[in-house]
C-alpha cells in the first residue's frame, strides 16, 4: 500500500489525541508504513496504554514538542483544536500541522490569525459508536471520505504531504472550501444531532419511562444519537452555530402551523421526503 | 399454541385489508389453529393471491358482507377503518369488530356516534421496511405489545374475545386508554415521523445531490422513516393532530433562540438526552 502512495516523505508524525481517531490513525500509519516513528500527546495514562501496545513509539507531554516532526496531526475535539493552533502559530512552528475537527471556518481562522503557515484543515467521515483509544482500529478510515480544507496561504508541499497522508490511511481526500464544509455538517450533521437531542428530552419528559418501553425502532432510530457527548458537541455547535441556526429556520419555514388540516400540503412535503430518501439511497448503493 | 390460550371460541374470522398486518394476522391464525376459517376482504387481485396461497379460504368484496363471523378485524389506514366502523355501526352489525389503527380517540367516537357496540380497539405494536401481503409473517407479532383500547360499551365477551384473538398471535395484550394511547404515538412515532421528513426536505433542498452523497450514518438513520407513504400518514395526523401540535411545541421550547452561546443549556439538555437514552437501551435490553 505504502509503495502505492506516492508524495512527500512521512516518517515522523506527531498526534495530539489518542482517541478513537488519533488511534486508529496510528494504527492505518503503521500497518502500511511499519518504520514510521509515531509520537504521541495525550494523557500519561492514555499514552501509558499506547506505548504499551507499540501504537505510539514515543511520548510527549505537549503539542508544543513536535517541532522535530514532518506532520502534526490535531486528533482532538474543536474547542482544543482552536487552542492548539493558535498556540503553534504563535510559536512560530513550521511543521505542517492538519486536525480532525468537525467544523473547519473558526480553525483555519485561527491557524490565519496566528501566522501558521502550514495548516491543512481535514475532517474524516469516519466514526463509530464507541469512544477511546481502545475502539481505534487501523481499518477506521478505508474507502471513506477525508475532507481536506487548504488554508489560504498553505504552501503546495504542506498540501501535498497532507494528501499523502490522507492516501496512506485509506482514505479518499476530497478538498473543499470551509464554508462548504460547515454549511454542508450544519445540515447533514448538527441539525440531524441536535433533532435527536430534543427529540428524545421531549418525548421522554412526556411520556416517562412507563410510555417510554413502548417505544418502537423508529424512535430508536431516531434518538441513537442523543448518546453522544456534549463535551464533543459544545465545541460543534459554537463554531457552526451560524449555519446550524440556519438549517434550523430552513426546518420550521416547512413545519405547518395546524397540523393534519392541509392535505395537499402533507402530501406534498412527504412526496418531496421520498424522493430525496431515494436519491440517499441511491447514494449509498454507489461505491465512494 | 392455540390449547394455552383459553377464551371464547374462535372459528369464523374476517379480516379487511390484507396487506402486511392483515396478512400476519391470517398467517398467525393459521398456524395455530388451522381449521379456522378466514374470510378476506381487499381488492380483487390481492384476494385472488391470498386464496391461491390459502392465506385466507374465502373472499368476500365488502366488510358489509361479514355479519357471520366471530370477529372482524380492520387491518387498514385509520380513514379507512373510520369509514368502515360507521358503515358496520349503522348497519347494526352485531359481530365483536377490533382494528389495527394507528391511533384509537377518533375511531373509538366512530364506533360509539353510529352505534358499533361491541367494538374493542387494537393496535399492534410490530411492523417491517415492506409492505403489502408479499412481506407478511406468521411470526409478526410474536412477542410483540399489542395495545387493546376497550371501547365505552363493549361487553365484556368482546373484550375477552380480543383478547383470546391477541394471544393466539403471539403477542402481548396491553389495556390502555385512547387519550394515553394517542398522547404517547404522538411523542413516541408520529413526532420522530414528522421530523424525519422534514429534515431530508430541509437537508436535501439545501444541499442537494452534491452534498448529500456526504452523509454518514447518523443522517441515514435519521431519515430513514422519511420512505414512509403519505396514504398512511395521512389519517393518523389528522386524527392525531392536536397531540402531535401539543409534541412539537414541547420540542420547541427547548430549542434555544441563538445557539451556541450558552454552554450551560447545552450541557444541560445534552445530559438529559444521555439520560433518557440510557433508559431506553435498558428498556429495550429487557425482554417484553
Amino acid at each position: 500500500m505504502a509503495d502505492r502512495v506516492s508524495g512527500p516523505p512521512l516518517t515522523r508524525v506527531g498526534i495530539v489525541g489518542l482517541g478513537l481517531v488519533g488511534g486508529s490513525i496510528a494504527l492505518a500509519l503503521r500497518s502500511v508504513q511499519p518504520d514510521i516513528h509515531i509520537i504521541g500527546v495525550d494523557d500519561a495514562q492514555v499514552m501509558e496504554a499506547a506505548l504499551r501496545r507499540a501504537t505510539i513509539d514515543e511520548a510527549r507531554d505537549s503539542a508544543m514538542a513536535l517541532a522535530d516532526v514532518d506532520l502534526i496531526v490535531l486528533a482532538a475535539p474543536v474547542g482544543a483544536i482552536l487552542e492548539i493552533v493558535e498556540q503553534l502559530g504563535r510559536a512560530g512552528v513550521s511543521a505542517v500541522v492538519t486536525d480532525v475537527g468537525s467544523t473547519k471556518r473558526r480553525v483555519l481562522e485561527a491557524a490565519q490569525r496566528s501566522h501558521l503557515e502550514n495548516f491543512i484543515g481535514g475532517h474524516p467521515m469516519a466514526g463509530s459508536e464507541r469512544a477511546g483509544l481502545d475502539a481505534a482500529s487501523g481499518d477506521l478510515f478505508r474507502g471513506k471520505t477525508w475532507f481536506v480544507v487548504p488554508g489560504h496561504e498553505a504552501a503546495p508541499d504542506a498540501a501535498a504531504l497532507v494528501d499523502r497522508f490522507v492516501r496512506l490511511l485509506g482514505a479518499v481526500p476530497v478538498t473543499i472550501a470551509p464554508d462548504a464544509h460547515d454549511r454542508n455538517a450544519a445540515y447533514l450533521s448538527h441539525l440531524p444531532q441536535l433533532l435527536a437531542v430534543w427529540l428524545i428530552v421531549t418525548s421522554g419528559d412526556a411520556v416517562g419511562e412507563g410510555g417510554l418501553k413502548y417505544a418502537g425502532r423508529g424512535f430508536d432510530e431516531m434518538t441513537r444519537l442523543a448518546a453522544s457527548s456534549s463535551a464533543v458537541w459544545q465545541s460543534i455547535i459554537a463554531t457552526n452555530a451560524d449555519y446550524i441556526t440556519e438549517a434550523l429556520h430552513e426546518l420550521v419555514t416547512i413545519v405547518p402551523q395546524v397540523l393534519g388540516v392541509d392535505a395537499a400540503r402533507l402530501r406534498d412535503v412527504f412526496a418531496r421526503a421520498n424522493q430525496w430518501r431515494d436519491r440517499l439511497e441511491e447514494e449509498r448503493g454507489r461505491p465512494r
